[in-house]
């Protein structure tokens, strides 16, 4: 396909783009992110330092947009029942811990969080809060459907979605992470949600 | 005290060992698990290397006693109700979770446990699974009580009862592990047992 007659300057080079990223991403795979560098990514993009740090600042930067790019920001679900909806997120989640470049990289960013804030901030603002806010939406429209009561603390939803597919994906166990706890963990959190108040 | 007269040898000397240990937990308390060197804790405990290595073989090795040392095997409860006994085992998961040299050594650990079959089976072998055991006895007990039906997966129960804490703790969020969230991890599990099958 001829490219288009560049207009006012030079336009921003999608392929440019997910050169990086796709590069970003296959060297998270193969070293994790302590090993990521700048320089490393651009050389393997075949492009120059510059052009990447015109669009991505930093490692940290580079690290989260890598993410985002590879796992979009899955369409809020709207299935019509809160289970459908948060199957939807979970197979998600289930298929993000189990990338290779996730599960090469995630602990050592995880890591690294407590001592650098932008990386901490990017990861939690512009990562996993909007998928967070996805869940929070979900919540909602069960409640003013009447199929759950509007939980106090939907972030702590969140957690139990999350938390045991993290445990069995990053703590060390001999058992993998298998696509049946989507629908475990959803089960689980049902539960929760309508077990009667103690 | 006088030191008693030594028998065949020296006595293992047991206040080496706690000085050698409580350096370890200052030392990843302060630099994180990365940062750990047999070196630093020798001369921090005030010992000789040989005496740390004639112990603790390995930094690993002397990382997982270390944590053992300070959060002990909490003892199996038996409180007479399952919902007694997660509560216990919950309680001290929480203050593992809040203990500051395990949040401060846990993240590098577990980004470690990859690239180090030593640490991972160490780790899971002397530290995890001896915890886990103990949950799988409260269970094993509430099924032969009746309270719940044996659980096809302990092991599953187990994730669902640390990964919500673990996500709370070191998922880089806003909010912070708070004690009450031992006894909403207990309820969370409860519920998810005692729901009816799908």
């Amino acid at each position: 396909m001829p490219n288009p007659a560049p207009r006012s300057g030079r336009p921003r080079s999608v392929e440019r783009d997910v050169a990086i990223l796709d590069a970003t991403l296959a060297m998270l795979a193969e070293e994790g992110y302590p090993a990521l560098t700048i320089e490393g990514v651009a050389r393997r993009a075949g492009v120059g330092r510059p052009t990447v740090y015109r669009r991505y600042p930093s490692r940290p930067a580079l690290a989260v947009a890598a993410l985002a790019h590879r796992f979009g920001l899955s369409p809020t679900p709207d299935a019509g029942t809160l289970r459908d909806d948060l199957l939807a997120v979970q197979r998600h989640q289930v298929e993000f811990f189990n990338d290779t470049a996730v599960s090469r990289m995630l602990p050592g960013l995880l890591a690294d969080l407590g001592s650098d804030p932008d990386l901490a901030a990017r990861w939690w603002n512009e990562f996993v809060a909007p998928r967070r806010a996805s869940v929070h939406r979900a919540l909602e429209r069960a409640a003013a459907r009447g199929e759950i009561a509007a939980p106090a603390d939907p972030e702590w939803i969140c957690d139990c979605l999350t938390g045991p597919l993290l445990a069995r994906a990053f703590l060390g166990g001999p058992v993998r992470l298998d696509p049946a706890l989507a629908g475990a963990t959803t089960e689980l959190v049902l539960a929760g949600l309508r077990a009667p108040a103690r």
